[in-house]
């Protein structure tokens, strides 16, 4: 029987066709919100017709959730799913059976990516090199060779682990790096040395490059501040790919102009857009990408796939992938 | 019996000493060149005081060895050695059993990281975001996700095979990219596909980033030209870590304009410095390091004992790495 599937997520047109055509070859009957967007970020506005859904791909409004008991599965099209992630949306979605599964295997390879690219420019000081080619274009030959640095067998920290960190791990083994992952709850199976926050400072002051992946939440708002900052090496790179809330901004500026963190990666910042006369776009070597890093050029194409696969698994009763909830 | 040990590659002031105390323990005799330099990519003047080694550590005057018959074995301290690389040279080290080795462990894992650095970079798009941020600091989000783009899954074609290579597609592992090495001699234990010069157009065709790894000899000067930049994919990545005689700027500089390199990453170039007017360093999408790729903090150190685990090896008559004669 064909299922009603509400999404509020504009794909861009080519891949849009591709799902809507996909739905309907299927026997499904797709419904676009009047408010979808790309800019999932700012979460969807309600929309009554989310009410007759069995399905819902996007960001939809938690309260249109909640009140449309027809709904069996919701699948978030970002890797975040703060908005959704509380106690009372939880407790109802599990008492009538509602699966939520987010995106994060489709964001997940580019934000290692990004991560890793900043892990590997900082050593190669490429941002430097970039900035000598717009201004003096000097050949600095001798000193270069002796203040690039390489990543091999460096102590990597990740503070949260999960789709991203898990890829990351994978592109640093080359590199033999060590890594540390900090978890609330290490479950054993990680594949990579697991530590409690009980020996959070120990790790940080064993680190070379700290990367934030955590989410925003209550417990991580302001997470990264100047407490856990000075009990890093001096010198650290600092690495945002999760949430701009989760670092309290004020705290990784002093850090950076005392040089105790020596360079910040950050792609998620708090507010975004970055405001332009922001400090930190101007602090010392402090590198600001716009939240890019999950983006891709097949992003959309993956994100279509990534949901159809999954109503494959829903119409055959299987699990789906990235479930959370 | 302790060896005379002359040298003329000046090393930063700990490790010069750490050397010298290493050989002294050892019950050897370090004679450093009155002529000791670390500007290694020029060579060595001629130093008389060469006439009376056992063993050579760094840029001999090739007339020097040639000229010293109780040479036993030369250490090169980079990983070109083309300055050697000649018929008569080859022919006279071989009749009198002198063996050549150079330095190319110490510098492969720097120059493979500097060359994932900047495949990365291109693909996270970090210099348009380091100019953004000396520049208007806008918050390209939307575009910038979709103009972003991955390695992962990528086709990467190697000019020559080597330590660097080797090296290169041991971090290129994870992103499951199809490697493919031109090489005029396939041996067979390359782990990675190679094909002979034979199928070169073939490669060019496939390949989303080309690698230049060709050291400076007269059968790869001005190898890569219009030809065969032409027979590359439109948008092409193009990375010269080997010499920068190998590339014909001219030709590079009309497929840069043109649009049929997408992007050129170079750390070799032709002369050196290059001129702060060359038309490279404000060509699109070109990318300039001063010969910085093999260089790291830890250099001097690492090249210190590459020499003297060989000298280990050496006293015991054991096979010696990096040997290239």
């Amino acid at each position: 029987m064909g299922l009603t599937i509400w999404s509020n997520h504009e794909l861009r047109a080519g891949e849009g066709a591709w799902l809507a055509r996909a739905l309907a070859e299927a026997g499904h009957r797709l419904v676009m919100s009047a408010g979808a967007t790309r800019l999932v970020l700012q979460g969807g506005g309600s929309d009554s017709a989310l009410a007759g859904a069995d399905v819902v791909l996007g960001q939809p409004a938690p309260e249109d959730v909640l009140a449309a008991p027809g709904v069996r599965w919701i699948e978030i099209s970002t890797a975040g799913y703060a908005r959704y992630d509380r106690p009372e949306f939880r407790a109802a979605m599990q008492a009538r059976g509602t699966v939520v599964t987010n995106s994060s295997a489709v964001f997940a390879n580019p934000c290692a990516e990004h991560v890793l690219a900043g892990m590997l420019a900082v050593g190669r000081e490429l941002p430097k090199y970039v900035r000598n080619q717009a201004g003096p274009r000097e050949w600095g030959y001798l000193e270069g060779r002796y203040s690039a640095d390489t990543l091999t067998g460096k102590t990597v920290v990740l503070l949260g682990f999960g789709a991203i960190g898990r890829r990351l791990a994978e592109l640093l083994a080359p590199f033999r790096c060590r890594v540390i992952a900090v978890r609330r709850s290490p479950r054993g199976d990680e594949g990579v040395e697991v530590v409690a926050e009980a020996r959070l400072a120990e790790a940080l002051a064993a680190a070379d490059h700290v990367v934030n992946l955590l989410p925003d939440a209550s417990g991580t708002r302001g997470y990264c501040d100047a407490a856990r900052f000075a009990a890093m090496k001096r010198g650290v790179h600092f690495h945002n790919i999760g949430r701009g809330s989760t670092v309290r901004a004020d705290d990784l500026l002093a850090a950076l102009r005392s040089g105790q963190v020596g360079s910040a990666w950050l792609d998620a910042l708090d507010p975004e857009p970055l405001p332009p006369d922001d400090p930190l776009w101007r602090a010392p070597n402090c590198h600001i990408t716009p939240h890019v890093g999950g983006g891709h050029r097949d992003q959309d194409l993956n994100l279509a796939r990534h949901f159809v696969d999954n109503l494959r698994r829903f119409e055959r009763g299987e699990p789906l992938v990235d479930r959370v909830m």
